[in-house]
């Protein structure tokens, strides 16, 4: 979903750009328009993350799931071990991938209770001498998050965002890198960027493709070849209403209410359930089921018709699942929340579905 | 440059997708919706290239750069030698970059000619045992290309194909691996699409990121992770445009008469000059200077108050050049033409920069 202004916005320029005689989809990105698109977006992306001085920021493609590879390549060499919390789908994608170039530590695994909580911290394997503590942020096929930033020591800490950026304020001097795809938050999907601490560029070891090595996308000024352009002023677009809308101060306070309403409503019905250890609920990715499949397909029939879109749990996973991006206005979850209501009573009235029935 | 058709249609679906309710920057890659665009945008580009049944369509990310490495990741080990034909900037940095994963056998090098000419078939170098023989068809900063299919026995060829796919008819079953970023020909920059016989996929070396894995991309039907779904979208569009204005053989008499009246103008002219060797002149990117930087600092302020935009030529290259993409018709050529004879006059009329006058 996308924030209404910045699609007006992206129509009445698909004509011209900038006074340019120009689409957005004709720039050279090699031309001064789009050379001040993109020194915009890495300054306006700075100015609401308050990225420190000694973080370059990366404008890569291929996703969270290229910085997978990406990450241990620039980050270790073949004999280092490396730490993954692995608490949910993609964080165990992470690990997996990253076991293709070193050693991988699973300092706590959350698969044991089916990625429904975090594991206390009390019981994690951290390896002393890790090139770095790896972890998800927020789980979006399992709906679980880190409401708490990892204790690492001196281990620098990366972290896949791809799913909660900015959608509240985070320290970023906590980490030593982040990375996120631009497609949940931000634009649409192939852009993907890489906040990483000086320090940790130049080390990609050899044998690393010059599209992954954050030393020689930092030295072309993340232009080594054309950049995905359009994903690039799309997320430009967006970072400017961010700023309109007041900052993350105030995307987080208008998400916490969103997920709440949604959770109130889960809690308070006997239709119903979200299985997440409570102090580690995704405030991004609701997710809930009821107690038959049939009625997980009534409900989303019903759903569709009603115009409330995107309710499908991950096929991996079934159920139900509520996206809560930043783009996702109070209206919608409140329209949501009355539908899911108004459905439990109607199962009600026909004895379905409910606890007690069970 | 973008088919006047295609914008306009890219504009009015910005708003509602295929009466979705919504824009196609909105839609999921795993949605119904995006799945008809996908398989019709395969289907499509196996109509106009006349795909063979044993190649796979893979439809990956991060440019015809990052095939630079996917190639050699996937087609050798590190103990095998790959020959490339080097004939301009792009071959150079495809056989550097396969450098970091094998060996490589330069087996002909235009550099001695500066890259005006292809070297006689004669005096070239192959491996009789390499895994491939690499080369790029043109050279868009150079501005000379291959008319003929490279002769390679039974080493597979693979072609970098970025600049002229879909601007003639090839004969596909003539490569083993053919790729190319969508951005010059066909949509907005983030798509890459490789061309590749199945007897090539499959044989990826340990440490292959899984998103370069042609074996684990064609397995998961190309949506390994989210994909560039708008660039994807555009160029699925832009394959409708080529097939509703002839397809490929309309396009190969288009783009002829197009380059023709371009270097007929250069070589009728006292001013400008293409320094490429005739047989290999580039049909597609066009490059000419002129006696002074100075008059042709003239020529694009000029050029740009005519409205004729990107004649700059390569920052690495100096000169001018005009690229002669599908999307240009030949009335934006005639228009350039126009222009270069009236500024050969004008500059002729105060004595400046023809070549009498050196």
């Amino acid at each position: 979903m996308m924030p209404g202004p910045v699609l007006a916005r992206v129509r009445a320029e698909m004509g011209d750009l900038d006074g340019s005689g120009m689409s957005v989809l004709e720039i050279s990105h090699r031309g001064s328009a789009f050379r001040r698109i993109a020194d915009k977006t890495e300054s306006d992306l700075r100015g609401l993350l308050a990225i420190p001085d000694d973080y370059r920021v990366l404008f890569m493609q291929g996703g969270a799931t290229l910085q997978f590879a990406a990450v241990p390549l620039n980050l270790t060499t073949a004999d280092v071990t490396v730490d993954h919390l692995v608490t949910g789908a993609w964080s165990r994608r992470a690990a997996q991938e990253a076991a293709k170039f070193c050693n991988v530590n699973v300092a706590a695994d959350g698969g044991p209770s089916g990625y429904r909580t975090i594991p206390d911290r009390a019981t994690w394997s951290p390896n002393p001498g890790a090139a770095y503590l790896a972890h998800a942020v927020n789980e979006t096929i399992d709906g679980i998050e880190f409401p708490f930033i990892p204790e690492s020591g001196d281990v620098p800490i990366v972290a896949d965002m791809s799913s909660t950026i900015l959608s509240r304020p985070i320290d970023v001097a906590a980490y030593g890198l982040i990375y996120f795809g631009v497609q949940k938050n931000l634009g649409p999907a192939g852009l993907t960027i890489v906040v990483v601490r000086d320090d940790l560029i130049g080390h990609a070891r050899s044998g690393t493709p010059s599209l992954l090595d954050y030393g020689e996308v930092s030295r072309s000024g993340s232009m080594l070849n054309t950049p995905p352009t359009f994903s690039w002023y799309v997320t430009g677009l967006v970072l400017e209403w961010l700023k309109h809308e007041g900052g993350l101060t105030e995307m987080r306070i208008r998400n916490e209410r969103k997920k709440d309403l949604l959770y109130e409503t889960i809690d308070a019905s006997d239709l119903y359930t979200n299985h997440v250890d409570p102090t580690y609920r995704s405030w991004t990715n609701v997710t809930f089921d009821m107690s038959s499949p049939d009625l997980e397909t009534q409900f989303l029939d019903q759903a569709a018709d009603a115009g409330l879109a995107n309710l499908r749990g991950h096929r991996s996973v079934g159920g139900l699942r509520a996206s809560l991006y930043n783009a996702m206005p109070e209206d919608g979850v409140r329209a949501l929340v009355d539908f899911m209501k108004d459905f439990e009573r109607r199962a009600a009235d026909q004895g379905l579905g409910t606890r007690s029935t069970e």
